[in-house]
């Protein structure tokens, strides 16, 4: 059913060169299109991954499990929307282990009175995150202490640079752990999800693969350019439109699983899909658009948050380390790692449509 | 013994009415005259709670366990002291897991080795704590960025209201989680401490209630009009009045019930009047003072605690949440309980007797 | 093989009195010169240990095991160095956590799958240094906010010999538990590692102990003496001279100690040599340093760190118990903690040679 969603492609692209003027318009079809795009790419890798054998079936979607929000990202770089593209990366962090891990916990625990998974896995998965959080204090650090010592601002982007480097490497090297030295942890991961999955021909999956990106791509390239005017539409900041709308999109699909998977008392799976893509936005989407934006240009991003950001993310990390390291989940967890999500977002609500500061 | 020092309440009314000038003595003689009042409000509620059954008794405990801080609250409300409500709700939330909790890990880990508790029961508390104290972080960082951008100035007071409500939900589906769907993880709570308790009747226990109400919210008036020139009196800061004397005031019976439990080895029950207690204050209490002063006025309190008081409840969840994660306690943790309160005690101490940055 | 770095020491010598202007190689030599002479001294304090009993010899090597940091602090403060006393106290606690603790349980993790220890233990210490992380926030608050209100300046002494003495009150504290009350979780440390180690007759340790504790302080001067100019000279900022270089020189002996441990699977006492020594250095070295400084002058010295500093050994802390909370250690954990050490330094590095802010 999420095919009737795919409707909305012809009418991005047909509002966009016919109506040009309609950016609201064009901002909802477009942001309503990458949904099942996304979900068609997501389902794509799996059958690549489940066709490549285990080892690289992980790295394939470790890597293009994150596609959609990086694609995103990559068009919103173009524009020279580093602001934009800071927001939804962060909001990708927060999104996946406070909305989708939340909704995952709630709705599992209300089947269920008590869900487990394995903690050991878990807390690798959380100090991670927390490591993650930490390189990404720093940049912001240096930003505060510009006004008092201009020259730290021209020393931002190489600390993003070598920051970003450090985080793909541990990166691969918790790809390594996952997929090889210690699998064990991460028992009920992807693979095991594919009793019931009927395989699909190489040929069609890599198809599926290339249209879907390519149209994700195309689509990216119009909602970006439509979140500026449709923002001031809405009354509401850019920062706002990043963090909670743009994040939200590509992980649509996601989302449904990981709930499903709790729904089936699968929780190991439900938290690899949601703790697992925040870390990939941590530790590979934002470190890679770094690196990219030296090559690809207009002009260098660095990894600087703003202060809101970075203290959100910190926050967010802290509160799902403590939910989570027990190995044990019910309905309350859920309620509050959504309820820690519904207070951050009426706090960028509430942030006029200014620069943030 | 405690019944003696009721007779501070004449005395009290004596002062204020025949030598208003004495306003040291007038403190003091509050201060000491809240004590048995909040001793007997909470011994009414907890008759009325044993004779309403589980369910009803546990919400009972619940509402007007802090009913002491609500009532010495509201009076600083209406008498316009917002600075002064904020220190003893900040007070009250870090007085209670560091001074409270410590001193019952301490004196029950001096006559036990090791004394244990349902870790899930206090990680469950812990988390809710972390959760408020994000929720309260938010406000904060408005106010501190208004100096750039002072529109947010105005909006702290709507997202101010925001977080209340979202608080105030949170608290009751705590409240539904461990009185009716997980009670198990809160065993030895505090219906099961009654059983040497003689019941009183009804009329009684409403009674008492009454009266203890009204003199701990006549007492409480003289007290907060007297604290201002007290505080220069001391040559100490309305802060350190209201973080680390009012606090304690209202909750002294509370002090004693945890002790005399964590020295019966039911840390279980400790814990649940101890951090039970900062929760309520945070998840109830602060939200329906915000609430409520929209309606009685004088004019509407926000929750942007000051930065100080806002780091200084975020490290002392930081250090609960470690400290009780386990299950198990001894005299060293009630140690560090206590040292991380005498630090902040000096802290707040030698802030000299200015408005509060 | 570490004997032929003494030859260093006597080279220092003649380069301090014969060509006194060649501050780098001064600076380099005495670096040198100060491993095997730190090695030395830890060797003749074990000796005394072992001859002294359990606990004396507990307490022994609680106090001069990090001998050598407390004796180039004191030279820095005697010529007036705080900022570089403060540097290498935060580098010490930051390096024994992150770099000795990380790299054992990196080699360990390469040789066993995984590796187990106390986890009540390692949560006691974890939290003793949440505890000494909130108290040295306080001091570098009252800077921060010393802007605003300049009166806050003058208490920042008082604030720290506080702290200073409840730090060490602590430290007591911890030593009679874990050398006492509760030493069987913390099974595994050092006296019961010495099966191999022959004894040295008493005169011969005592005279070891003098030698090399009059050595470290001699060149310990000229090492302070040559930091300056030759931070200039590697273009470098005091502060990571002070946090990255002379923090490792002292604790250089140290790491080689918890690096074999965890080769032997010993990573109880792994833990209790690095966060051990962490521990010591938060609540032993530094508050000592700071009532010295009041004696022993040329100025007082006081607690406040900078704020990066401070942002940095809390974090530190955070990711800390995260990873060593759950008892257990594989290389992964060692590639984070070692991660963020290199973050941490990478951010430092790029700090330009300017006074910290």
């Amino acid at each position: 059913m999420l095919n009737w969603l795919l409707l909305c492609v012809p009418v991005t692209l047909a509002l966009e060169y016919l109506a040009p003027q309609q950016h609201l318009a064009i901002f909802i079809a477009a942001a309503i299109a990458i949904i099942p795009l996304a979900g068609w790419l997501g389902k794509a890798t799996e059958q690549l991954a489940e066709r490549s054998g285990e080892g690289v079936g992980g790295l394939l979607n470790a890597t293009f499990g994150n596609a959609t929000e990086l694609i995103i990202a990559i068009a919103a770089l173009r524009a020279g929307l580093h602001d934009v593209v800071k927001a939804s990366l962060a909001g990708s962090i927060i999104g996946n282990i406070l909305l989708v891990l939340g909704a995952s916990m709630l709705c599992g625990g209300l089947r269920f009175k008590e869900q487990h998974f394995n903690s050991e896995g878990a807390r690798a998965e959380a100090s991670l995150l927390t490591l993650a959080a930490i390189a990404l204090v720093l940049p912001a650090v240096y930003m505060m202490r510009a006004e008092e010592a201009p020259v730290l601002l021209g020393k931002v982007q190489y600390l993003s640079n070598a920051i970003s480097v450090v985080l793909l490497l541990v990166y691969g090297l918790f790809l390594y752990y996952s997929l090889v030295t210690h699998k064990a942890l991460f028992a009920g991961n992807r693979q095991e999800d594919s009793e019931a999955v009927d395989l699909w021909p190489m040929g069609k999956a890599i198809a599926i693969l290339a249209v879907a990106t390519a149209l994700i791509a195309w689509v990216s390239e119009i909602l970006v350019g439509a979140i500026e005017p449709s923002a001031k539409a809405f009354g509401l900041s850019n920062l706002f439109i990043g963090v909670f709308v743009v994040a939200i999109l590509g992980n649509a699909a996601e989302h449904a699983s990981a709930i499903t998977a709790a729904l089936k008392n699968r929780m190991d799976l439900a938290l690899s899909i949601s703790i697992g893509s925040s870390l990939q936005v941590a530790l590979f989407v934002a470190p890679v658009l770094v690196l990219s934006s030296l090559i690809i240009g207009p002009e260098a991003m660095n990894l600087a948050f703003t202060s809101g950001l970075t203290l959100t993310m910190l926050l967010a990390v802290l509160i799902t380390g403590q939910i989570a390291g027990d190995g044990r989940s019910d309905w309350l967890k859920g309620v509050q790692l959504l309820a820690v999500y519904l207070v951050f977002g009426m706090a960028f609500f509430f942030i006029p449509a200014i620069p943030a500061p």
